[in-house]
């Protein structure tokens, strides 16, 4: 009998036990031993947890679980970097494997875990950390770790994958579509870490690591959410052909720079990512050899994330007593990704324009005169002596393009700029 | 070093030798050693074999790869069932580790070969058997591994689906898109174990032990191919919101029942699997716990398949020299599949009826009255007092749609049952 202790206790670890105590037989026959969970470290043990099992003793004291002998696993599941962090490293230091689902630890300091676990011959696991339960961090070590990535396109945060699906078929505003998304459980009274474009961020440090073999700082990157997509954006995006997700996006380029980025993008509907809706994630990977693989499903709730969870105490154990080479992180070397300003893209540009005749000729005199070139134009219906212009660009350097943008602004028969996006996913 | 022995040397093994010599600092990186294939037993020195590296010794004598102590892991890609199999068990006796990419001999043979593994502590990596580059078969063995998987579907043959995409995109018959995809390397001279079915079959017989723990026999399953698949069949599907997919699905039923088989399936263009075009395979998983899980990429080629089998090397390589935990496979029960007559399907229906005024009504009162109702009609422009309809019908038990069927053909009204095409993925 393996036992577990766990570090908080809340639907993260009400889906655990549940993944646990449903498939007890069938993960005592994968893994030769029946798993447990034997008692978890909680802030308040008056608050009431419905459906707790008996068998499962709450604690406020951390050394209940990192001294107990009977445990050998500890799951991390309060989330946060503090006192996750510390508690985190402590059961490390008594010898215990550890399994967290914190994409934060693991994104700010994954290296120092990985050097403690060394120390202390113990190993960590963390494949609910990005993609809940689609098993991807696994897949990037082993399954494809012969191949060398030259792209990730993923669809990581499951909140903002929701509004967006709603602003597209429900025909909301954002705000509207994020209310439905606190209501339905799928975004936080507090969304700011996810329509911000952080949550993507952090699991794109992650992913850089395991990918790419890199690390990076998330103040050496850029990222942006999704407050800014209105209805209006996804609706044209649509007549052009494109649908909108935030991406978040990891190259390494011909030249051998590197680019991580996280942002809204413009997807052509032929793409597969643009066909991941509401909460699904997905990544979508980009290697020689393989070409294309795409892993999608569940990428955030109770059950994904107790099953990512699950798996990575199965592997632990699978892997017996024994640390071994398993355990062994290929080294990663730090790099600073190229400057945003200095990828290439297309754009998205949504404007408005006096509606005078030959005005598309004025507009992309304009535009050109500012290197902006285009791919794509439509005009849409007008109102009140104004035109409303879509324009793709072709690819431009970042910084050349919002210089030009600037620029264009002063331009008399432009009256605004309603939106920049970013398209595609090739150029970037 | 870990040096690896060949049994046979063709497109795979190039595969194979490109990714394992371009990745060779990777790889090294990765599982702490350097890893090079030593020799490769071939039928005919004599045949030139293009760009094989000079370090790779030729040999037509198995022992020269079974007994020299330097070689630790056997990599089996000659294909077909003997002398594979021997090869292969003599390879396992000599306490090497296997990795194969024969579907076939881990279709039929897995037991066996298993159990011996076990005798001689070594083990069997068969990543490369089904979905090529794909990871499916450590995905299921390790990440999903804590879920009751309910239901899998796969496009595991990336020939049939390649002609089914042509014949939908280009417009061109069975036999056209055959050609092309020989002319293309995406078939083989015999396509027969393709265009059959066979070898999506054999696909099914792995994941139904890796998913489902269960042992079918090939003589216990239906398996039909796509021979019978024309481009009206595809055009008509398309207008009724369909495209056609080879699947292989295997479902545990709730009554307990398993269902394994294989057959050209309408899939509603809604469905992710529906987006997988031309020489690639996917795998769509439903289970408790982590809804749907998706898996898609190169299903076969060189460099895919090479690409899995060293993944299977790098994971061999992680274990260390402990067989441990990870290499044990959880028992499978054999099973005998429900009998495809008892399960329930929508059905496609393309017939040919006289044009006479209220010849809808007569149709659906000649199906009505062999219980086949009707979910969805189209009826087609006419021609020479004949008119075409499409139906879906509604979830039937298949032995009573096709009794049905052979009573309808009766009717004076039809004039032919041009094809008969099982729908959707929910109610197999």
């Amino acid at each position: 009998m393996i036992k577990i202790g766990l570090l908080g206790y809340g639907n993260i670890a009400e889906g655990l036990e549940e993944i646990l105590s449903k498939n007890a037989s069938r993960i005592k026959k994968r893994c030769g031993h029946a798993v447990e969970i034997k008692s978890a470290l909680v802030r308040d043990l008056s608050k009431v947890r419905k459906g707790i099992p008996p068998h499962i003793q709450l604690t406020t004291h951390p050394a209940d679980i990192l001294d107990d002998p009977e445990i050998s696993i500890v799951v991390e599941v309060m989330g946060g970097e503090h006192p996750a962090l510390e508690l985190l490293s402590d059961a490390i230091k008594a010898k215990k494997h550890v399994v967290t689902a914190n994409k934060l630890l693991i994104a700010v300091h994954k290296e120092y875990l990985f050097d403690l676990a060394k120390t202390h011959a113990v190993k960590i696991g963390f494949e609910a950390s990005v993609g809940g339960g689609i098993p991807l961090i696994k897949t990037l070590k082993v399954g494809l770790s012969p191949n060398e990535i030259e792209a990730i396109y993923g669809i990581v945060n499951g909140t903002t994958n929701f509004i967006l699906s709603q602003i597209e078929t429900e025909k909301k505003e954002f705000h509207t579509a994020l209310k439905h998304a606190q209501k339905l459980g799928f975004a936080e009274a507090d969304p700011h870490m996810d329509v911000s474009g952080l949550d993507a961020a952090y699991k794109l440090i992650i992913l850089a690591n395991v990918g790419f073999k890199v690390n990076i700082q998330l103040s050496d990157m850029s990222y942006e959410g999704i407050t800014s997509i209105s209805k209006d954006d996804i609706d044209c995006s649509n007549q052009l052909g494109y649908t909108i997700k935030l991406l978040a996006i990891g190259r390494k380029r011909s030249d051998g720079q590197y680019i991580f980025k996280v942002h809204p993008t413009l997807i052509p509907k032929t793409h597969p990512l643009a066909h991941i809706q509401n909460e699904l994630n997905a990544i979508y990977i980009q290697s020689k050899g393989l070409g294309e693989t795409l892993l999608s499903g569940k990428g955030a709730g109770p059950l994904p994330t107790g099953s990512a969870i699950a798996s990575d105490i199965i592997d632990i154990i699978l892997d017996g007593p024994h640390t071994g080479l398993r355990q062994v992180e290929a080294p990663a070397k730090p790099v600073t990704p190229l400057s945003i300003d200095l990828t290439h893209s297309q754009f998205f540009i949504r404007l408005t324009v006096t509606d005078t005749l030959g005005v598309l000729e004025t507009v992309s005199r304009v535009l050109g005169k500012h290197h902006i070139s285009i791919a794509k134009l439509i005009q849409q219906p007008v109102k009140k002596n104004t035109a409303q212009l879509l324009i793709i660009t072709h690819p431009i350097i970042e910084s050349e393009l919002k210089a030009g943008i600037e620029e264009v602004k002063k331009e008399s028969v432009i009256l605004a700029i309603n939106s920049l996006i970013r398209v595609g996913l090739d150029e970037n």
